[in-house]
């Protein structure tokens, strides 16, 4: 197509409110339009390239079996009420009434809908496995929508849904589907996306993993292992603290710490180790306002997706009230009389000697023994890990946090869905059981822009052929000159007819205006007419990552552009090839 | 794919709540499954059938110089009121609160969002023409939702708008459109859809035509003249009615009519003609309550549309009260003293004498000559068009009115949106104008339901081959002889290699259980493989419409099926070309 019929509005202008540069691209290259906070329109470009994501995905999701259906956007409360998640899951999901006053949502996840879609299918052993999965509009009432199509309220995303009759054949399964994922990777042209162990979340279950594209403008904290290869994120990285070189017991004493609010304020006017001191970092319970107070090495965080899943009840910091009985700033375990739930970390574990509150203002205990003085106590992690810290896999001390963006998810769901919805099947001793799930996700817009913040310079993305919104972007410098516009013509039609995408600028605009739309576009076969080589009978032939940057001869151009193609897919497909 | 794999069910028992046979096969033949009322999941049939749907649209809308974009599904109220439709579209569309108290829609048609995306790109005349379109899901929140995927809440539309800067040019563009639905249209198999000159209700604008498949299960009645092929909806067409007839004037007389309700009682009783009578219909303004009386010939029915259309207010049927001064039952044009809106419609035009209410209990007016005794009044026209009336453009008595599924549409819209919403240019001159706009709509799903309405037989649908969810239905009788199924799998290999898409049936079932399903897959074209005739060295070739069942060697059945195949699709082809 031309360029100049191109709907949509390139500028040079970076907009303030872009904080990561796929934001920036995507605004400056006429890729989107925000429409309201997270929720955007999307121009031809963007279009073009989610629709060759997409077709990547089926094609991976077909060749494990999974048969593509469409779920509704709109799904009855009703629907939700089965699994329980109408009443547990928070503001995110979007809940409305219809003319007749029923309860619906905006579908977020289609556990639900999968379930009820395979409910009468399912009833004998003999259908499973089977995988269905569709590639449709989801919204989720994101409190904070960022970064463009990072983080949106409303995305189209890629679900799947598989049905097992035991734990083995959904782990099976479960390593397809994984290894399907990294070949989407791959064929996307982002190859360096890496799997973690994660949380589940809402969605349930025991086994998941995130994959992460590493970008220091990720939202997600990663934790990888140097040594090992370990990796997760941070609510799935169990942390370990070493205590072995801790300074020895001490008597127990009560000291005096005027004005030392905090942990570091009091380790430092008594000249301990902060390694040696326990902090109390206090919650309360959202459904019943109940304080817990979580003890922890002075220097550590508590990760609260971590307390969250110990206690099944989601939390917030607390507001401390004189009633409850909580010393604010000298709260500590030993003689703590508030009437609430206490939780010790892992991270005291093995300290023989710590500084922590006393629970009356000013005053701080010093050479406290947990065991020796209060009996035993149960351990449990609720703890951030550490950069630099202890790997749960290999031991070593090669702990390195990253930042990155989740481009995709799985889960290993067990039974919560299709228990909770009673959806069951005959074995082949005729007895009633509850098929296991599994669920597998793929944002489509969010892997775009995991893309353009992978591959872009500092004047655009650099799309990979297998996903850039057209293949080919020829130039035509000069359009008001009769053989450049004669040559850049025939080269647009040879290419269109032989089946190639062109988007072809015969503009007559200046040379560096029309290269900032190309960089901005960042197709990545560049085809330059111009009078100047034209003159030696030449073409210009490049690609948007200056790897190659070559004169050809005319009478060569539509071979040696084919090849260029030919080439730049190939790379992405040797890739695919050695990692598999 | 193996039929053995495929999620779904399918059944014999017609559902007791299908009136129309495409519901009844779509849930007999695993195609969709009701969430809530008028919102479906599709299995996969109904997904591969729309699927290729949208790719035949795509394509035909591409040729147009149409650009694919996405708009979102969820928009901010504050864009609809912008157009003003906000407050003034019904309870169709859904409007709800997001977490932060905003208001937002579920987007039904994206006008609004066509304007917001193009604004800034729509400032030079030097971009126009132009035109972009989506594939999307929308919501309606209909109040009776019906005929399975006929009449829907939530359904996949394509939705195009194009914007001009003269009428001329958006005339030229929409007829362009026209002829590109034609193709789409006999493209996926049922060229038999009419265009019919329709009203534009809540979208805008002036002209408008909806494409019409006639089915006597269609939920519109089209109106069509079978002497020179006009044809409208009702809405549209304008009603003309010949009092040439009639029985000349006579003396105005007051007459006794005792318990006459009902214009037949009173022409009964008094024993003149319906056709020289005046009836009255009683609406209420729903803004304003106030009354409007519309008087009609007595054998002519309002239509309420263009009643509508005429006062530019919606209308309900009037709760009548002593205070309105209306005497329901006797309320006449002579001597009529309540205060409301009168409207006179043209069916009454040329009645020398007429017989009407009187406005007293028990009395009607006889001999009233509307010009001699009430001297001129205007005549409009807001009546129903009747079967065998005049036809609005050749003025023959050929009307016939049928009944027909609306399977697309397209306006001109004018600059009711780009004027209320701020959309301007700078023409040639440097003058600010406002650009025309064009829309153009169809009902992925409901297409689907259109065609197979339209193909079936008493078995199940007849899928044409350019939307069929497969090519290809390959039975093996008797998968448990080993010849027979080596054979079938063979062909399965060799056909999918070849890049056909084929549905096998390779369970040990019965030929009965095993042809009821494929009857209800309707794929045209089936290979039926079994060990009586491959005792002969032949296999079954068969279509699903009848027109083709023999037997052909096993040697050449692949190249008789690829034959086979050609001709189904140049048969679909060559009506395109016939009608282009």
């Amino acid at each position: 197509m031309k360029l100049s019929k191109l709907v949509g509005m390139r500028f040079k202008e970076r907009p303030a409110d872009c904080v990561i540069d796929s934001h920036a691209f995507s605004l400056r290259g006429g890729y989107i339009k925000q429409v309201s906070s997270g929720i955007f329109s999307l121009y031809t470009p963007m279009k073009r390239t989610c629709d060759k994501i997409e077709t990547i995905i089926r094609e991976e999701m077909n060749a494990c079996d999974a048969q593509e259906v469409l779920f509704p956007v709109v799904l009855p409360g009703a629907l939700w009420e089965e699994s329980g998640r109408y009443q547990s899951v928070g503001e995110e999901l979007l809940r409305f009434k219809d003319r007749n006053d029923t309860n619906m949502v905006l579908g977020m996840t289609h556990e639900e809908a999968a379930v009820h879609l395979a409910r009468e299918y399912g009833q004998t052993y003999a259908n499973y496995p089977f995988c269905i999965y569709q590639i449709q509009t989801k919204y989720r009432d994101e409190a904070r929508p960022r970064a463009g199509l990072i983080r949106v309220r409303e995305f189209t995303m890629k679900d799947a849904y598989s049905f097992h009759t035991s734990q083995e054949d959904l782990e099976k399964y479960y390593d397809k589907m994984a290894n399907a994922y990294f070949r989407i990777f791959q064929r996307a042209g982002i190859p360096d996306v890496i799997s973690v162990k994660s949380d589940s979340g809402m969605i349930g279950g025991n086994v998941s993993h995130e994959y992460m594209l590493l970008a220091d403008a990720g939202e997600d904290s990663i934790v990888l292992c140097d040594s090992c290869g370990y990796s997760a994120n941070m609510e799935a990285a169990d942390t370990t603290v070493d205590n072995s070189g801790c300074s020895g017991m001490k008597e127990l004493e009560k000291v005096y710490t005027p004005d030392c609010k905090t942990i570091e304020d009091v380790c430092s006017f008594l000249g301990t180790p902060v390694t040696e001191s326990c902090k109390a970092v206090i919650y309360q319970i959202n459904a019943t306002d109940e304080y817990v107070i979580v003890f922890l090495r002075g220097d550590y965080e508590v990760n609260e997706t971590k307390l969250t899943n110990l206690l099944k009840e989601k939390v917030h910091p607390a507001v401390i009230t004189e009633e409850s009985g909580i010393v604010a700033g000298f709260c500590g375990p030993y003689m703590q009389n508030a009437k609430c739930k206490i939780i010790y970390d892992k991270s005291l574990m093995g300290i023989e000697s710590l500084c922590a509150g006393a629970n009356e203002k000013d005053y701080h205990y010093t050479g406290l023994n947990i065991k020796r003085d209060m009996g035993d106590v149960e351990y449990v992690d609720v703890s951030k890990i550490q950069d630099g810290g202890i790997c749960p896999s290999c031991g070593k001390k090669a702990i390195r946090i990253s930042r990155g963006i989740e481009a995709g998810n799985i889960f290993q769901l067990g039974t919560k869905y299709t228990q909770s919805m009673g959806m069951t099947y005959t074995d082949e001793n005729g007895e009633i059981k509850t098929p296991i799930m599994g669920c597998y996700g793929i944002g489509v817009g969010r892997m775009a822009a995991c893309i353009m913040e992978a591959r872009h310079d500092e004047k655009g993305p650099i799309w990979p052929i297998s996903i850039a919104p057209w293949q080919i972007h020829l130039c035509c410098m000069r359009a008001d000159n009769p053989e450049s516009k004669a040559e850049a013509d025939r080269i647009y039609t040879e290419l269109q007819n032989l089946g190639y995408e062109v988007i072809y600028d015969d503009r007559q605009v200046s040379a560096g205006f029309m290269f900032a739309d190309a960089d901005l576009l960042g197709i990545p076969v560049r085809v330059v007419v111009g009078p100047k080589a034209l003159a030696n009978g030449e073409i210009e032939l490049s690609t948007r990552d200056k790897s190659v940057k070559t004169n050809v001869k005319k009478e060569d151009i539509i071979s040696e552009v084919e090849n260029l193609v030919k080439n730049l897919y190939s790379e992405i497909g040797s890739k695919v090839q050695a990692r598999i």
